[in-house]
């Protein structure tokens, strides 16, 4: 038997205290993408260098905004009615941070390079979402939700790609309904001759 | 009746001189997304100053190879058997240009700043592209290929956004078959009962 022990004294206070710095650049970057580090330095009562200690680098925070959002998203899906259901609810939530998706599609897109720090982060992100979507549509093929003459991977990454995709177009014409989008994308995998 | 003169004398070399430097920029461009302008520059025999005259600024000249590329791809789409089709193969041609792909990525994440150059290029290409796409899917919808139970506008929009997003996910895996994926997609796009 193993016991876990929780982190104490100085050690925990430090993780209590990035947790704190997260969640208030979080709120932040939810409204500007591009917010300078000195706003979210302000509201926790740290200088710059303050905040960057618990992190390392600029970079290094935006990444963790975007573990964290990844995180709460995935716990904001339990209980949804399949992938598509639960991508669906995220990119509506996603529509009320304009500033963390201007932020994770300038981090994503600046990724791409595998030079970038954020290049091992975005490559496990989607090897590790599409194998959880995979099981997803796996499960609701066996309750006859989902077509089956279709190969799950390959429609996995089509709502990854559906939910990226979606996120440029809407930020350059915010009256895009991306959720109603990505419900449409969910019908396309029903059962064909469902209704 | 109206005649369409063709630009004559020092004019007409100049538009010749640009388009030789496009084709060249476009052909640097494939194979590395962050080609600097010095090796372009180098290929037509100019400065990077005498490049620049013919376009104003680095990302106009940005901009102008990727309006090209869509100018082609779009001629190259010619005679497909619909939009479906068409977006697969341009994403297959796109598969031996990863530096055009990089590139695209690169500014079409910059451009969703309204503040950005190509912020105006970029969002009349997605309404023209819908609006494209849309009529080859109502073409479809006519000769029964495409399926009537969903909105047209809909199936159009996730179909670029299905091309956007697998660029993202296959310059992190280049593994990944974009083509065969678009292909899938547009199976999905057809009658709920075929076959």
């Amino acid at each position: 038997m193993t016991t876990q022990r929780k982190p104490r004294g100085p050690y925990r206070k430090g993780v209590r205290r990035r947790e704190q710095i997260l969640d208030t650049a979080l709120e932040v970057f939810a409204g500007r993408g591009d917010a300078p580090l000195q706003e979210i330095a302000d509201r926790v009562g740290l200088s710059q260098a303050g905040v960057l200690h618990y992190f390392g680098s600029r970079e290094e925070l935006l990444l963790a905004v975007l573990r964290r959002r990844d995180t709460l998203d995935l716990a904001a899906c339990e209980g949804s009615d399949g992938p598509g259901e639960a991508v669906a609810r995220t990119v509506r939530h996603n529509m009320d941070q304009p500033g963390l998706v201007r932020l994770f599609v300038a981090l994503s897109a600046a990724a791409t390079d595998p030079s970038h720090p954020a290049h091992g982060f975005f490559a496990d992100r989607y090897r590790d979402l599409t194998a959880t979507i995979v099981r997803g549509f796996e499960s609701g093929r066996r309750s006859g939700a989902v077509r089956d003459d279709e190969d799950a991977e390959h429609m996995a990454r089509l709502l990854l790609a559906v939910s990226d995709g979606l996120q440029l177009q809407w930020l350059l014409d915010p009256s895009l309904d991306m959720a109603a989008l990505v419900e449409t994308f969910d019908r396309l995998c029903a059962p064909p001759n469902d209704g």
